[in-house]
């Protein structure tokens, strides 16, 4: 098969294609060898997966996590682990329970394999990357497709080459080494693109500190990141206790690269992402000595034993400032029982810092908001404004040495400005053995179980659309004009995102800002269509601007252009994408018209890019444009993705 | 000056009293040692204080801690944490940091003395009667009118005597003990009453577990709960490394006590509170094996090393049911350090258990609601419906043991039934010393600080009226008819609570439920009054529903009956309280009607009890009846307690 010297993505997606060729940018499917879930984002895969009709889940190792709200400020949060462990248990996925910690940095201990392709419901599921293996973050109803047998649907990335010079000074961290790579490729340098990274200095980075850097590799935009299988990862393997797991994989010699970058380790300089972009990178000597409120050390980014002993070290015989909290966080449990062990734990508590509990928390704004207009220094993946729980506050990106040393001083810093000799942090090293306690992950993969899914009121079922009618006959419930947003159509925040399993509430708000009056006047219809002007649809890709249209029974949407991924969107939906022909006949539409496209399946089928729908109001014939892929076709027909799978599981018998 | 064998609770009355006379239920007045308020009490306390115009604080020893809120799911908490702690700063209190731990947990370990009063601006004030001293909780202003140096107000309690008897039975606790003094009391068998304890089985009660008596007498209504100042109390001041505190203190023998009870240590069993209510006490075999979701070790009540120890000795070589979460929280930084040393930690851990931060959280229903329906066992003090935040959800109360059982089975059980010999309980033993480090303390009780307050957005000042109108012209805003509860007066719940420091905010919601109107009404009118009938302002004591009216310019009440707390709330506020004389005049008053009451301090002072309103709507005179104390007088004559204390301070001039 192999043609040409593969770099180690080309060798991983070579050898899990299913269909499509490895060309830049085209289609391809893959197959998939574990999917990644969580409390939050889980609920809505699990309402997906039950839609297909589908007894087992299709895929050889899913993993559910509880890790993200551990708060449980009401009833929803736990209502939403119940009912994902229920899941776990009925469709047969590995179940971490809420305490085991971290999603990212569980899986990259305990579960994934060199060589392997993880589909992780999370945006930072390329953390896996560390072990030589690919991870995507994708939607949690891309995930439940993936988990019901599909393959994952990619464009093929562009794969640029990271070489990996030097080693890290004492004081430097992985997180600043991430931190380099961001301010070089910006928030969007990654976008299409694979982050791989080769080179005689990889050797020099743990498994968890690669994790780190995969980790950042989501703020670059990037598809994933890839490091080598190497000893690295071997010796991590094996302390582990999980050495049969390894399996040597580089990139062929003389592997070609889109793209060459050179990180030298050797010259990084512990650093900080002002806000409110990860990309706004500084070293913490240009940024100067801003005065801190709090300081939060954990999640899946610099949260393993390495980090937080480190963090440890910077404060062994000194005192967190009057002035400042520090919150630690260890990222799991196996690295809160090593940090019992080696004294960590009580170093921070003499210290004066609070340990929270192994869990997303405060890096989701969930819990932990500084106080108005404060300063929060952070070890954590993202600075962007308000996601703190604050609207007003400054968000800091750091390392765990850095941000343990600000926490010690009130005032950025670095771990020099504290400690006289930065060689004593190098006395913490990768453990030879972990401590392996897996009795909180429940393996309910291996046999699935006959309990019912446990649903609180706040999840719902999935609603699910039957096959494409043979004549859309559609009132237009809406004529918005150009550049309307996805925030546009669902808002974003914290009181509609807890609705996300509850799609009828969800629902209510659409359109809330621009068109209070939308749901109602969608449920009058019955049958609608959405009319608008350029670039429908644009920004965060967020699924439930289409899952809520649906619902309202929104049949089509005419615009004069549509964003591309809202357009995909549409499609899983069973709401088809039309374009004007004529933009000008956008003109010739108004709100509450009655529109028909007679023979719909027959039409889109016809090929030749045309459609002909009717103003019944008017009398006025509108000719559109669509394009579809024979994928798209069959989803459209279907009714959806979710159909589109429970007729292949079910012998074309709808749900 | 004592004339009669007195009991310990008259003892330190008298050694404290400053005005009246020690018959039960006659008012008195007593010198305090010592304050207490928190993040969520303090807030309110502060802004009182502040507009009452004093530099200091005038008690010996004020407490401030950052305990309750540890959550923040937004900016609101740290702003508040912010605020009391430059309140401290200011005014000269000791500061509590966020992580030091539970305020009562904190208070009796490591500042409450033997024979002191302490005011405390929380209703679990009393756990410190565990040193032999006197803690009473009280609202956030009055508390600020102790630290302005005013002496506590206190209707002379009845003195219950608890003989203790006996030792408790291995696997049973003094959380047992607390039980089923609650079941022979109920929740209101204490109201007016102080619990005091003597007797030989006393001295078979450590201080944390006396504490976790103390604390509980609040679920019986008591003012407050005393044992006395003892060797154990010795021992256990000495272990804090602060023996020079302990003062021997005890009832005088052939002491009188109005009432009697007698507790027997080898006769309670393993018991729990079934829901709702803490005095809905049964023994764990009597409630059955109630399956459990939720177990939750820690609180004020339950917190303690003993407490905690004691639970990882029965989870030893077990683990948590899967389908539980047991949740674990040492009450303060010093238990934390002590379970990290012994191991008790680790044994958590390793047993599957979710270790959280030192704080009040989940007992207030800051974080882990359970999920809907669910059930959860709880070592802390109150099991009232919603108060975990899940409306449905039932909340069982017990001891710390019998809660670690229950995690390991899955239902509600004894220690007993997962251990057997439950002598091994007994290795856990009170430390002969503690780890003490104070460095969370932060003693700006010795001197004030030119600092500023620092104000989030939601912390306004505490609006002070003026002094009572001479004539008080003012127009019918409300006329409410019987039983209107504090509840319908200012809605209870989350969402009004954050507002506590933000009485313009909150004022917004002053009986939104019963009339929506209102709040626009009287900023309308600017001068007002209420009407009502029968029992107004019965209810929850909460005085906010006296600030929010005085903020929105309620001059007086005029109704049948006033409830007698809430009576007394509208006089600290400077709204006058008056009632019919005839309730049929009721009848010929309406809303909007202007009533007027001419030359009102003249009215007042006049001292017949009787006052006479026109109103001038109708023409038609209304007589009324009125019965004030002097010092009621003087605070409705200066405009409420604080412009009175202000003046008092600041030579009349007004704030």
């Amino acid at each position: 098969m192999k043609k040409y010297a593969q770099n180690l993505t080309e060798k991983i997606i070579s050898e899990h294609l299913v269909r499509g060729r490895m060309e830049t940018g085209t289609e391809i499917f893959l197959k998939v060898d574990s999917t990644l879930v969580h409390d939050m984002s889980g609920t809505l895969a699990y309402i997906g997966f039950e839609a297909m009709g589908i007894d087992k889940i299709q895929v050889p190792a899913a993993v559910t996590f509880q890790d993200h709200n551990l708060v449980a400020m009401d009833h929803r949060s736990l209502d939403d682990h119940r009912f994902v462990a229920s899941a776990a248990r009925r469709y047969g996925s590995i179940l971490s329970k809420a305490g085991n910690g971290i999603c990212h940095s569980v899986y990259y201990s305990r579960i994934g394999r060199p060589g392997t392709v993880l589909a992780g419901a999370d945006s930072h599921s390329a953390t896996a990357g560390a072990l030589g293996m690919l991870g995507v973050g994708l939607g949690g109803l891309d995930v439940s497709a993936i988990m019901g047998g599909e393959p994952m649907e990619l464009k093929m990335p562009a794969v640029i080459g990271v070489e990996v010079k030097g080693r890290l000074k004492p004081g430097v961290s992985a997180k600043d080494a991430a931190l380099w790579l961001l301010k070089q490729l910006s928030v969007k340098g990654g976008v299409g693109k694979v982050l791989e990274y080769f080179g005689e200095g990889v050797e020099n980075l743990s498994v968890p500190q690669r994790a780190t850097i995969a980790n950042m590799g989501a703020e670059m935009g990037a598809t994933s990141s890839v490091f080598p299988a190497d000893e690295a990862v071997r010796r991590f393997l094996k302390a582990q206790g999980r050495e049969e797991d390894y399996l040597e994989l580089a990139a062929d010699p003389g592997a070609v690269y889109r793209l060459r970058l050179t990180l030298d380790l050797s010259r990084i300089v512990p650093s900080v992402a002002v806000p409110p972009m990860p990309d706004q990178v500084k070293s913490v000597r240009e940024a100067g000595p801003v005065k801190v409120d709090q300081v939060y050390i954990g999640s899946c980014t610099n949260g393993s034993y390495y980090d937080l002993a480190r963090a440890a070290r910077v404060l062994e015989g000194r005192r967190v400032h009057p002035d400042v909290n520090l919150l630690v966080s260890p990222s799991n449990r196996q690295v809160y029982q090593m940090l019992l062990e080696d004294g960590s734990i009580g170093q921070f508590i003499r210290a004066g810092a609070r340990i929270m509990e192994c869990g997303c928390g405060p890096c989701i704004g969930l819990g932990q908001a500084p106080p108005t207009g404060g300063v929060s220094v952070r070890t954590s993946n993202r600075n962007y404004r308000g996601r703190c729980g604050t609207a007003d506050a400054s968000v800091y990106l750091t390392g765990p040495e850095t941000a343990a040393a600000t926490a010690v001083l009130g005032y950025l810093a670095e771990p020099g400005d504290v400690m006289e000799d930065l060689t004593e942090l190098e006395r913490v090293a990768e453990p030879e053995k972990y401590p392996v306690d897996d009795s909180l992950l429940f393996c309910y993969g291996q046999k699935t179980e006959q309990t019912e899914l446990i649903k609180g009121p706040n999840i719902r079922e999935m609603p699910v659309k039957g096959p494409l009618d043979a004549n859309i006959g559609a009132r237009v419930v809406l004529k918005a004009g150009d550049n309307i947003t996805t925030d546009d159509i669902i808002p974003p925040g914290p009181e509609v995102l807890t609705l996300r399993p509850n799609i009828p509430a969800l629902s209510r708000y659409l359109f809330q800002k621009i068109d209070p009056g939308f749901a109602d006047r969608a449920e009058e219809y019955g049958c609608s269509v959405i009319v608008a002007g350029e670039n429908y649809g644009q920004g965060s890709s967020r699924e439930h601007a289409a899952i809520g249209p649906m619902y309202l029974g929104v049949k089509a949407v005419l615009a004069k252009s549509i964003s591309r991924i809202h357009r995909s969107n549409l499609i899983n939906y069973g709401i088809v994408p039309v374009l004007f022909a004529h933009p000008a006949d956008y003109e010739a539409i108004s709100a509450g018209d009655e529109l028909m496209m007679e023979d719909a399946p027959g039409q889109l089928l016809g090929g030749d890019g045309t459609v002909r729908l009717r103003n019944l109001t008017t009398g006025r014939d509108i000719p559109g444009t669509v394009s579809f892929t024979d994928k798209e076709l069959e989803l459209l027909l279907a009714g959806g993705l979710l159909p589109y799978i429970h007729n292949r599981h079910n012998g074309g018998v709808k749900p």
